[in-house]
């Protein structure tokens, strides 16, 4: 019957109404997750622009912003809320396509919370659907799609939105075959933007036109109906190579939410080994930034190709670039929100230690959740350090503590310990409120 | 230095500011033609449905809607203008690259002219250079763009949005370059969508997109630095095939709006010559619908590629359908904007005609630009026609006083003859205009 309509039938009549335990909370710790994130970018200036340039163009203030006291229209608090989730590479990661994809469907639901009365076990269903088929469509095109360019968290996520809010207004099957069409007819966002705040734009834009694109089928604006698998169709036309059977076969009886991963550095994720890598080397060994006379990075030709840039200057480019993720893991011994702003990445003792790093895929044991790091010292020792599955991995994920701890340190940057704990209580029992509008307000910093 | 650093120098510091006169009624020509087709859309249900869904977010109305009564916000008014001047086909095409370029450039453009003092002449600049730049990347990636599945109205014209704004923002080099990037990151819109209503959302959206891009951009909203040629820029990623001397050789020595053209019919270009020719057959020999036996059509592969829908249900599919433009020319005489409603697709004298006509691309002397059609009827005859260039191609154009005739036909579906006479002299009196927002007003219906 094709993919789009096949999955919209089950979107809209098999998906189950009751969701698995640990469906539910490996959601909830997704939420946990993404809300802190979004914590922890919103007062990145990429947040403050945004709401400079457009918010004369604002709609009535009828949604809250996670993390900030301006109000807005719905589509709007989920650009602001997409932005600032994504725009530290602090949220989550699918290590099988790359998706960030609790960024464009927890940004347009908890907008849509904010201001229509929508219950947690409501939402919780609506994310989980929504991060399903973000990443089963992610799957379907990987690596096609991101090697061609597409920054997947936005040219893929905007499904996940449109089929998120679709769900909660309860679109009926042509209703949710001309959503995930006007979704796919709008996907966008291209890797040139990494290392920019374009970015973090991508989520931004997938949850505001994924959103957008729920609203105008709902009220009968149409579209072609195969939109996903059409020869003019979002996969055919964005990803060389794909293999649809992985969008529809098994939904229901697997959940793409049990391999995601949470970052325990902000920064591109195949970055991470070489961090891990370098703070053991910075808490073993504890050699000053002077004394670093080369620091040779072994690691697989996907971390060039995302993370290679050397020529650093801001924040954002630190974030795409595993040598400098190397030199702070070597010279502070973390590699925080702190070690990515522009200071940061200006620092002369990282500086310096950054350009005595060298990266090369020269290893072919070396994975992409691998590193081989050599530390060559000016009084002529070297020291070694392989590591194989970082910290945050599928293998090592971070424990519900640790999500919990990574939520207060990004919160605590603008609510108060009390406040942030409330914020982190209410994300842990998010599929229990009455009322999702609670939490989101609880996020909102006091005046 | 690279495509998007040299097109941006250009645009800021290059561009003539006193253009041609014969530029300048070229761009007179293509505002009588855009705006008189966003008033021959203005009542589609397209965009009824876009503000009861949309409605709710719209921000302060600020700006006037071509042909509505309704405000809204510089970006929805920008969409709306988008969808009601493209959603009946009837707007002018690049037959080079099948751009239809004033719609995603004047939809913005006038949006803000109606809410933000802009003179004639300041805006007819922003205009040709928008329509610039969306014509050399058109023909910088044509066909492989187009081919992939691009509909390329959108994923080009986001970039003549962007652009025409900037200018009017007199956004400096490094800020055009972001609003470039920022543009060609939100580029979107495919093929799948031809005969909904989704294809007249990418000239929306990429109007409101430039348009939101070049606000970011002046307010320091960052892009990558080659938003065009990058690795993973928009060129490479979307076009596997590409020209970038195309965008930047010979810039302000020629325009392309003197290659762009203006339909007589509101459907697919491509259609035209086999509509021209079936209304000759219908002058010449008044064949009656039951007394055709046969209409075989002759044309070019790629009129089957874009329209050779047979199925037809709705009138936005017709527009896609060769055969359908042949039946209604030959039973009708004429193809008009009442030729493409839904009652005319399922007129049971044109269904019959419809579905007794073939369409071949089986004779290698038939050009894009031609059709050789065989009218066999009941009694035995053949009748042939052989047409080559038809009415409102580069050979053929309309001319003024044809244009003035089709913005008249549209203008009085929704304003008096008094009202659309008005309205059209201020459109040819454009660029002497001290307020653009005078002609906005001029089309908006009264109360």
């Amino acid at each position: 019957m094709g993919t789009t309509k096949e999955l919209a039938r089950w979107l809209v009549a098999g998906a189950p109404d009751h969701l698995p335990e640990d469906v539910v909370h490996e959601a909830r710790r997704a939420l946990v997750n993404i809300v802190g994130c979004a914590l922890g970018g919103a007062r990145h200036e990429a947040v403050d622009i945004t709401i400079d340039a457009l918010g004369a163009t604002f709609g009535p203030p009828d949604a809250a912003v996670l993390g900030r006291t301006e109000r807005a229209d719905v589509l709007h608090a989920s650009l602001l809320n997409g932005i600032s989730s994504h725009v530290e590479d602090f949220d989550d990661t699918l290590p099988g396509n790359y998706i960030h994809a609790s960024s464009p469907v927890a940004s347009a639901l908890l907008a849509r919370a904010s201001a229509t009365r929508t219950s947690g076990r409501d939402l919780v269903r609506a994310f989980v659907l929504g991060f399903e088929v973000t990443s089963r469509l992610g799957n379907a095109t990987y690596p096609s799609h991101y090697t061609a360019g597409w920054h997947s968290t936005g040219s893929v996520g905007v499904f996940g939105a449109a089929v998120a809010i679709g769900t909660l207004l309860g679109l009926d099957e042509q209703r949710m075959v001309w959503a995930i069409g006007l979704a796919g007819t709008q996907a966008a966002g291209v890797r040139e933007q990494f290392g920019s705040m374009g970015k973090a734009l991508h989520p931004g834009r997938a949850a505001q036109n994924g959103y957008a694109a729920a609203l105008l089928a709902a009220k009968g604006f149409t579209s072609g109906a195969q939109g996903i698998e059409g020869p003019r169709g979002w996969a055919p036309v964005t990803s060389a190579e794909h293999d649809l059977a992985k969008v529809t076969d098994g939904l229901g009886s697997s959940w793409e939410l049990h391999v995601n991963t949470y970052k325990p550095f902000p920064c591109g994720i195949v970055n991470h080994p070489a961090i891990d890598a370098c703070i053991q080397l910075h808490d073993e060994h504890g050699v000053a930034p002077d004394e670093v006379a080369a620091l040779r990075l072994h690691v697989a030709p996907l971390v060039i190709d995302l993370c290679g840039k050397t020529d650093i200057h801001v924040g954002l480019e630190g974030k795409f670039s595993v040598v400098h993720g190397a030199a702070v893991g070597l010279v502070r011994g973390r590699a925080g929100l702190r070690e990515y702003t522009d200071e940061a990445v200006n620092d002369p003792a990282v500086r310096a230690v950054r350009e005595r790093a060298t990266r090369e895929a020269d290893d072919p044991e070396v994975t992409e959740d691998g590193v081989r790091v050599e530390l060559e010292t000016t009084d002529g020792r070297v020291l070694h350090k392989r590591l194989e599955g970082s910290l945050g991995n599928l293998r090592r994920p971070l424990s519900d503590e640790q999500l919990s701890q990574k939520f207060l340190d990004q919160a605590t940057l603008l609510l108060s310990e009390e406040r942030a704990a409330r914020a982190l209580d209410l994300c842990w029992r998010i599929d229990g409120l009455e009322d999702v509008a609670e939490l989101v307000s609880a996020t909102v910093p006091e005046a």
